[in-house]
Parts: structure tokens; sequence; C-alpha cells
């Protein structure tokens, strides 16, 4: 696949690079006396150069003879030098900010490159939109890949999205330069019962010789998990057990192994690597979701490759993981993911392999961070007023808005059981009071109520659930994040809070909000398609950290409580989710009532 | 990089792949009960069936559910199932064969796959003689990747070939269905000094997204190697010490360790691997040149992995070696070199990891060898006439055509040194008396006289030298195999035997002959081009063994001399060659004449 995200094609700086390497013509930069983690060979080498030329690498070994009058000469001084890092499957939407800023958190943490699939935009602006993010990464000296959204809507039929992408849509993106292939195919159930649509936007980007990126988030891994790799899909980040990744990598498939802010699955799928000898040129480093005050605060892949080494993954092998391992998996490794002659000079210093701290990150052969620190300027972007316009609420929202009339005395409701740091969830009962001819929460119960209202294109459409384990006595939470259709999602104890709540993003433009008793406690403001800010990182970060704060004032103890709670309506993860068309069986991909039909607690209800 | 040469692409087969897994729909095939040579992992696993359909693999695992009625079922009884093995580097006119023989002599040894460089028969016949072996090939189930010759010639300037290839070829052929890359660049020299039109044929195939192979025969593993690899080449099969090898793959090179009929390279590079504890992704077993004899008798790459374990290199690294790693190096992985779902059912099934005995051969799903034969029958084809009438010699050959006039008593002349098993050969001298008024060969001395006429534009052309090494004390050789231009190249200890065994190759359309006292010893005619045989591979190869016996019987102790002889004329190994034009000095890249001059043995001959 060719690369277009070097400064200068090899084949325009292949000239130059054969001068530079033989001292025929002075290197731009040269970088002496490293420590090169060698990630061809897994091996230290000690005292080696690095002659850099028109962003590419000339020379690995001794350059003394390549440094001129004009040189920069980079004194390493015994520091780690290796390949930049790279994340294979990202959603800078996550971390709420657009790639600019998301470029200016993760630089200095020694990112040099993300596969991002702009998935949450897509299911909001469209094409268009991952066209704005496209836009907004130019501006930056990071890499960034696009996967063009395979399944927007996620689960078609089950929710309203702001736009639907099809085969057309999937080939017509494989031109664009910044597309690397297709982002993750979460429609499994679409694949194994081989539906012919789900099947083309597959086929559409294999005919281009582009790379599929799967998400198969079922623990099976026999017939299923083979007819899913079989229809083409190369890599998979929703291994939770170390068995299903290590059975991915036996089946030839990228086992994307992953530790994001709310994700925490490396502590178990590490296993794959540590309890078994085996060959780990199959295994990625991955975050897929960052909120912001994680990049502030933990770091980017630093942080994971530190969460590795605590998990028992020696240094040169964590590293290989979000290098040479990611760039295989892209067929980008001609270009990306090794310090080696020709490959763009992207790079890092590390002070050591232990705490794997950052000292210096190179992109195209720039200095582009030192110390923690972004060195370099970017232009502005401001995202089009059409991106920043996207809550098209029809009716006004009002307390009323919220009501669940119901009749009976009690009646027993299906419940969406979350629980911190996973992404899965589980369907479970609850018997409910009726008062007043209404369902409402039962905090006592933990069991609040949950909204979900359509925000595309104003039909109105609304859904009503249950969700228990948040533990929250008083007040409401609304977001806009709300995947993958970001419709508005509102969970509160009562319906005045949760109309304030609402009504507080729709003034906003979109984001995230924290109420209480009539007090707005939290707000996230995300204007640019109801996902991001276009605020500078940490202050954004401030912002969340301040929501994490009114969280946990009115009651709850969770990680990152507003990721496991825009997770509820995410209709191809299971168990049981909410979207503004109702209740969806996320095992069985149908829609079920809110209220269980007397006698049917024992049959339907499987997994209780 | 798309992959053409599957039966069904991935895009048609994937809805069907999906539901044979799933057991929804029978498979063509399934292999019950085989111990997995896992490549993926470097694992070996117990009890592995593999379902197949439409000519991939649907399912690894227990397959018991894919079974039906028309399933044809084949029992590995707990033999080692691995991928199809696939040589990186290979000319199959050293087989002295079509490719069609090539198939049928190298299926039955577990070989699915080859990427040729099809440069001899480019030399010849141009772009029209890749076709014709491009549709050789295409009658075989044996996978042909074409890399498109580079280097045609092979040292422009320095000899006459049938045919030039340039960036404008190369762009062309980059388009074919069956080119995969750019054919070995030796011209190392032109890549290292910047060259315009070395580096746009390599910028041309980079720019197509595909692979540049490489030939980097020199020692030197520092600026030069990194000038080399810097422009963009990503393999190279010319290591001969483990150092070589090694910094390949340190500088993100594959390293192609080779093991041909008359380079055994094994033993030294291999330490490469044996005694550095490295990552092997890096390191690919091919075999660049295999006569027919050592194909019928001694097998393909199945004998390289014997040797390799006779070298120490474990029996599953070895496989990946062959596998996954040369799949990896031409970005085909997601096709080929590996047992995993979706990927070409490409499979062999071995008695044992030690013998490395193939008992079964799968390409595409179809069974095509069992227990050493063919088991499918093949189309024939018959090469153009045009392909079979390439003697073009000016004027008639006699004793006369051999002479070499000279003033004086005696003459110090540049020699040739060859040795046995070795590419690269040594320039030295020798002093020779002179009879009548002529330079002759000198057998006391071990002193030959070589000539090269040029064959393909009946120019007349003619170049002399002497070589050393043979110890053939009467008789003469000829060979229209001679790289890479493949003109006449004719040896001797007699003008009269010179002339004979020169006219007995004229008759014959080209080939090799041995001659001694006016009889000929042995003849392998090779009408093809003047490189190839039309007969079946034993048949050839009984000639060549005759041809072998000949060289003894005049004198010669060499294994395979025939094939040390054939590079005499290749210009683009150290020291000193000879083609059509004259002697050339291949350290510094110009024409020496044949006499030394007087006073210049000591300051220009510092290598002896």
């Amino acid at each position: 696949m060719i690369n277009h995200f070097c400064r200068t094609p090899l084949w325009e700086a292949s000239r130059t690079l054969a001068a530079v390497a033989q001292g025929k013509v002075p290197a731009d930069t040269v970088i002496r006396h490293a420590t090169l983690v060698n990630v061809c060979t897994h091996e230290l080498q000690e005292n080696v150069d690095v002659a850099i030329s028109q962003g590419r690498i000339a020379l690995v070994g001794d350059a003394s003879h390549c440094i001129g009058g004009e040189t920069q000469v980079i004194e390493a001084g015994g520091q780690y030098l290796a390949p930049g890092f790279m994340d294979g499957h990202i959603h800078v939407e996550s971390a709420m900010v657009g790639v600019g800023e998301y470029a200016r958190a993760v630089i200095p943490h020694g990112t040099t490159g993300i596969f991002m699939d702009p998935h949450e935009i897509c299911n909001v602006l469209g094409l268009e939109g991952v066209s704005c993010m496209a836009e907004d990464a130019r501006r930056t000296p990071l890499k960034a890949m696009i996967t063009t959204p395979s399944c927007v809507p996620a689960v078609p039929g089950f929710e309203d999205t702001g736009s639907a992408i099809g085969p057309e849509e999937i080939r017509r993106t494989m031109d664009w330069d910044s597309v690397v292939g297709l982002g993750e195919m979460m429609n499994f159930p679409g694949i194994l019962s081989s539906d012919p649509r789900t099947h083309a936007i597959v086929g559409e980007t294999l005919q281009a010789g582009k790379i599929v990126t799967g998400h198969y988030s079922m623990p099976e891994t026999g017939p299923g998990l083979n007819a899913y790799i079989a229809s083409g899909v190369r890599c998979c980040h929703e291994s939770t057990r170390a068995e299903e990744a290590l059975q991915k990598m036996r089946l030839g498939m990228y086992a994307m192994l992953r530790e994001g802010s709310a994700w925490h699955d490396l502590h178990q799928v590490a296993r794959s690597i540590t309890e078994h000898a085996i060959d780990t040129r199959f295994a990625v480093l991955v975050s897929d979701d960052n909120h912001p005050h994680t990049l502030t605060a933990q770091g980017h892949l630093d942080h994971i490759l530190r969460r590795a080494l605590e998990e028992g993954i020696d240094p040169i092998t964590a590293i290989q993981m979000v290098t040479i391992n990611c760039a295989q998996c892209f067929q980008l490794d001609h270009e990306l993911g090794s310090v080696a002659p020709g490959k763009c000079a992207d790079l890092v210093l590390l002070r050591d392999l232990k705490t794997m701290e950052v000292t210096r990150v190179l992109i195209d052969g720039q200095t582009v961070a030192r110390d923690g620190r972004l060195t370099v300027e970017m232009k502005p972007y401001t995202y089009p007023q059409w991106a920043t316009g996207s809550m098209h609420i029809r009716d006004a929202i009002t307390p009323e808005t919220f009501r669940i009339p119901v009749q009976g005395g009690q009646v027993t409701v299906r419940v969406m059981e979350v629980a911190s740091g996973r992404v899965d969830n589980r369907e479970t009962q609850a018997v409910l009071p009726v008062t007043d001819g209404e369902l409402r929460s039962d905090p006592s119960q933990d069991v609040l109520k949950a909204a979900v209202l359509e925000r595309h294109h104003g039909t109105g459409k609304m859904g009503f659930g249950f969700v228990r384990g948040f533990q929250i006595q008083n007040g409401a939470m609304a977001s806009t994040v709300a995947h993958d259709a970001h419709n508005l999602l509102v969970i509160g104890t009562n319906e005045e809070d949760m109309a304030l709540a609402a009504n507080t993003l729709v003034e906003a433009g979109g984001g995230m909000a924290v109420v209480q008793n009539g007090q707005v406690l939290g707000l996230v403001p995300l204007p640019i398609a109801g996902l991001m800010s276009p605020l500078p990182v940490d202050q954004v970060s401030a912002q969340v950290e301040q929501l994490e704060k009114a969280w946990e004032q009115i009651g709850c103890r969770m990680v990152s409580p507003f990721m496991t709670m825009a997770l509820i309506s995410l209709a191809c993860l299971p168990e049981l989710r909410l979207t503004d068309r109702g209740l969806v069986d996320c095992t069985r991909f149908c829609f079920v009532p809110l209220e269980v039909p007397e006698g049917a607690a024992d049959s339907d209800f499987t997994n209780i």
C-alpha cells in the first residue's frame, strides 16, 4: 500500500538518501550515540547514529561521515532510540477534541502515528465530517491514517443516525489519500450471516488492496471467529480474555490488546503472551478510546507500554507491539515502524526502558516535542458552522418528556446492568412500583430511568430503558456522546433533573452534563458534532475532571462513568442496549419490550 | 498488494467461506487430525482440522461440522500440516526447463509458490519472452509470481543483450496481473551513484506499491549497504557471510539465505540466526538457481529446509522462513504463507519435521501432488518459433575465430580465477608463452582461453579472456547460458575443440556442450532462448548429468562446473569478468586490456 503520509515519497528522495548515506551530501540531522531499540531483530544496539535527510532515514550505524556544516546534531548520550509509537486503533472523538488538539496531547508522549476510525463524527455528520477531521489532521505533524467507518449505523435498523455508509461510500473513500483501510467491522452478525451488503463493504476494501479492521466481541473462538476472519478481517481489538487474543493470533489475526481510559483489558489479555512462548508478531497494543484526562495525566502509548511492562511483557517486545507489528498489520512496514534506511524518520528518544519516559520526538525528521511539550506551531483549524450545529431535537424538552405511563401496581422491567471498566453489560430485571400511573427510577434498587432522544433529523423518536450500576441517589446526567448514533442520552433519578440536563446540552450544542436539584454541577460543552470541543485539550481535560467530580458528588464511584454511560446505546455490544428506537437484545439482535411479560422471566433470561 | 494468483478473490468467496466455517454449507475438502505447524505463533498444535472451500481456508480447528456428503475428507493421521512452501527468489531458467516442467519438478517437494525473476529470458527475448513464461506458468497450479527484471542489460554499456529494459518498461509491467515487484536490482553501483535511470526503475516499482528485490554482493555493510536499502530495496539474497545477513536484518532488510545448486551459502549465513538470539521474521530461505538434477535428486525447498536443520535452525523457524516470512516480505501475507481462515489453501503434509518428507501438496484447495508425484494434468504449452530461434551469430565459426595474435615472446595476461561453489571470482595473472604469434591456453598452468561471441543481433562482437580453476587438460566447453546477456561463451584448451563446441550449439539452437578431440562428449540442447529445453525435467536432468560426466571426463572436479562457467560473463559480480565487449574490472566498473601493461602489475593488482 502506498503511504501518502511521509514528507517526501521514497521515489523522490532515494537519490539524495543514497548520497547522504555515503557522506557525499550532508544529512539534515544526525542523532548520535543512541542505544537502538532494534524492533526488526529484537535487540539493543549500543552507540548507534541515525542520519536523516528529506524526512527519511538515510543511514543507521556510524554517521560521523554524514555530518556537514548545516547538519543539526542531536546528542542522544546513550538514551534509547525507538521508532515512533503508533496506535493501531483509536477514535479521536473519545478524547473530546479535534485531531489537532489530540496531536498536541499525544505527540509529546511518543505517538507519531494513529490509525483512526472516525466513526463517531461519521454517525453524526457523514463523510463530510470525516473530511473535516482529515483536514484538521493535515495541519499536524501526526500521521493520522484513516480507516473509513464501516458500520454507520452500527446496527442498521436499530437506531437513527445522522448518516449512513454503504459499499458505494466505502469504494469512494478508498481513493482518499488519507484512507488506509476499513474501520472496525462491528457488524459481525452481518458477516456471519453472509449478508451481501456487509460483505460488499468489506469487499470494496479488499478490492482496493487495503486493510479491514475488526471488532469481534463474542467470547466464541470457534466457527464464528473463523467465519469472521475468513471474510477478510485482519485485526481485532475486542479480546477481553487471554484465550481470545491467543486464538486470534493462532488464526493469523492481529490481536490488538487494548488499554483505554475505561477498558482495562491488558491485565487479562497480556497473558496470551506472557504465559505462552509464542511468536508475538501478531500482537499490537492499542487504546481504542481515551478521554482527555488520561492523555494529559497518564499519557498515551507510553502509558500503555508501562502497563505492558507491569504485566510482564519485555520492553523490546512491547515496543515492537506499537511499532513494527502495527506497521505490518497495515502493510505499511515499508515506510513506518522501524528505525531503518529509507523509512520515515519518525523516532522517539526514551530516558530508559522502565519508565518509558519520552524525552524527544521526531516526525519526518523534525523534532516535534521535547520533554513532554510540543515544539512546533500548528495552524489553526475551525470546524465549519454546519458541524457545530448538530442538535436537531423536534420538541421542547420538559419533565413530561420523560414520563412512562403504565398500568398496574408494579412492573417487572428489563435492566441494563453496567460495571466499571467493562464494555459489556448484563441483562437483568427489576420489579418497580408504579407511582401515579408512571414508571419511575428506584434509587433504592440502584435502578435509574434512561432515555435516548433522536437528535439528527428532528424525528421526535425516543426510547426508554432502565439501568443499574451507577449508584446515584439523586440527580441526572445527559450526553450526546452516546455510541454510535450519538443521539441524546439522558439518565436520572427524577424527570426534572433529566429535563434540565438534556436542555443544558441542547443549548451547548451537545456535550455532557451532570445535574442535581435543578443545578448544573458539571458541563463539558462539545459543540463539534456534539462530540468534540474546540478548546485546548488541557482545558477540556479540566472540564472533564470537573464533570467526574460532579458524578462523584451525586454518588457514582465508577472509573470514568461517562464512558460507561456512553456505551448504553451501543447495540453491537452484549447484552441489552437502548437506542432511540427502544431496547435491543444484542445477543439475538431484536427489540424487546421494557416490561417483562408475566411468566417469561424463566425462559427468556438464561444469562441471569 | 492485490493477489491475482488465487482461484477466487476473497471478496467473491467471503460469503461462502463464512457459511462453510459455521457448517451452514459443506466444505469442499476437510483435512482431519493434523498436527498444525502454526507459523503465526511458532507453535505445534495437535489434532487440528482445516475446512476448505473455493480454494481457500474457511476454518482451522475442529471441522467436523463442515463435512457434508460431497466433502472430500483427507485423513492426516497426525502428520504435520504446514503452509505451502514459497521460494522468494528463483530464476526458473537455471533449471533449463520452462515453468510448466519446473512446476512438475518442485510441486511434489512442497513448493506452492515462487517469486521468479525471469531475467535470463528477458536478456535474450525481452518482455515478450517474459510473457511467454507467464503464459507457460498459467497452465500450472504453481503460483508463479513475477518480479520484472530490473537490470537488462545487467551492466549497461559493458555487454550486448537481446533486449533492454528501462523505467518505461518497468511501469508498463507493474500493471500485469502476474507481476508483484521488481527483480533483483543488481546495478548497486547505479543505486550508490544516484544514477537517475536506475533510481527511476526502482521508483516506478515503489510508485506502483510493489516490492523491490535486491542483489547487494559487496561485503561492505556500512554506508554502501545503507544507501542501497535507503533507496527502497527490500530484500537481498547475496549474503555469503553471517555478518552480512545479520546486518541486513538489523537494517530492516529481508535476508534471503541462499542454498542453490552451485551456491552453498547456508553453512555460513545460517549462523546469523543460530548464533544470535534474534527475531527471525526478516529471514527467508531461497534457492536462486537450481539445475534440474538438484531438483530431481535432492528436491527444492524441502531440501533447503533439511539443510537448515543441519545448520541448527529449529524446524518451525525454518518453515516460517519459506512461508510467512516470505509472504510478509512481498506484502502478500493476507493471502499466502499461513494456515489461517481466508488464506489460499496452499498446504503441505509432512511425514515428520526431521526428514521434511512431503506426502501431499494442495494448491487452491486441490491435491496436486502425493508421495513425490504430481497428481494433476497440465495443458501442453509450446514456446513460439521466434523464441526457439535465438542464435544470431554473424560469421561462420572456425578455429581461426578464436585466434589471439600478439607480439613478443611471452605476455602477462589477466586471469579470472574461479572456485567451486562460489559466485565471486578473483583477478589474478599468468605469464603465457607466445606460439606462432598467438596467445594460447596453457593447461600446465590451468589457464584456458575464453571467448564470448555476441549472438543476439549478429554484430560479430567478440571478447577474449583467460580463466583458471577448471583444471582441464584437453577439450572445450560452450554455453549459451552465460549470465546475464547469454551470449555464446566458449572455453577450451585448443581452438579446434572450441570451434566444434560453439558450432554444436549454433546447430542445437543453444545449450551447453563439452567436446574433446573433435568428439561431442556431452550436449544439453536448450532451444528455448538458448536457455531452456522443451523436454521433461527428468530427461533434461539426465542430459545434464551426462554433461557433468563429460566435464569430469576432460578433467574437471568441480561441483556443477557449468554453473560456475556460466557466471564468467556476469559483470555485476566481483572481480574480473568477460563479456562480448571485453574484460571488465567489476570492482571499478571499467574495461581492462587482456594483457597487463609492463610495470603495471604492482600498482593495479592489489588483490593478488
